[in-house]
């Protein structure tokens, strides 16, 4: 399997992430998304919508969007809940961080770090929005310590991803620290403090 | 079960659409997004993320998320497909829908119809990206009568939802005739047209 990935997005780790838990081997191809490669031709053979990450088989065949990425690598294992309703509300979260989470988040932080925004140009709404979704996610961990089943499943592994650079988006996490010992707790588990 | 949900919201129909073909029974209660509904208490017991649809299980445990619970309703049904390649790329288009489709056409529906936005006040890129969505849409149809393993899916049905409505988002299905006849193609398979 090859990984079409650019190392600093959220969304291209959450796929390397789950690979290396799961002992999966890969060759990671390292795309520039700041230089157009990903609306180059050639890419959009792989992928039609022109975004990493992408995986590409050995076969050939290809599978884009993080999420659905993990789920297709981490099916049948330890990381997807066996129990019916428990899968699903990993599929709520999974959806939830896309499309409230990742928006907000990893966007502001893609405008501050990338495009060198000036925080009075970023859209008060995903400020707020961003806001809105790190007290949601505070609000849960404070009673669990996971997001489903007790236990690390895809849904830490896709929130951690832009979470852990939550400061690069312009959100301190001592305002959420039931966050910040989530994101330590899943950083260790994963392999990937420091 | 109880499915929450404003009868006039595409993530909303998604779930009844789902729910009527494969024959399961619910009871209905309609939620107006536009009274702040969604915000009150009671609403946010049910759904802390404050949206619809919303479903309740008999033991009221509660699913939000349009597509998670799509998901939920039809697991191994015939709407899911067997194929692990398959059911992945069927994946791939449920997370690219909320996060490419949905906040392109549907927002652009909302505001167009809902909140009465003026045209020359609405966000460009998401005229752009809508416009995209479709075109990646008809590229796809041109080649496929459905879009994942030649059968209807949840792919379909989410992606229809929005998409019969493309009109009142302000585009013309009349440049995206693949688009076109596979919305009528849908419609009919779930009974809904007219």
């Amino acid at each position: 399997m090859r990984i079409y990935g650019d190392s600093r997005s959220g969304n291209c780790l959450k796929v390397k992430f789950t690979a290396d838990h799961l002992r999966l081997g890969y060759d990671w191809q390292e795309i520039d998304i700041m230089t157009g490669a990903c609306r180059a031709e050639e890419f959009q053979k792989l992928n039609p919508a022109g975004q990493v990450p992408v995986i590409e088989l050995d076969d050939g065949r290809t599978l884009a969007q993080s999420n659905a990425i993990m789920l297709y690598l981490a099916d049948g294992s330890r990381l997807i809940p066996r129990r019916r309703y428990e899968r699903a509300k990993m599929w709520e979260w999974l959806f939830w961080e896309q499309y409230s989470h990742e928006p907000t988040i990893a966007v502001l932080r893609f405008q501050k770090q990338f495009l060198k925004t000036p925080d009075d140009e970023l859209d008060p709404k995903k400020v707020d929005g961003g806001r809105a979704a790190l007290k949601l996610m505070d609000d849960h961990l404070a009673k669990n310590d996971y997001f489903v089943g007790g236990r690390l499943s895809l849904a830490d592994i896709a929130l951690v991803a832009y979470t852990r650079w939550a400061d690069e988006a312009g959100f301190d996490l001592a305002g959420a620290p039931d966050v910040a010992a989530w994101v330590a707790r899943i950083e260790d588990e994963l392999g990937i403090t420091g």
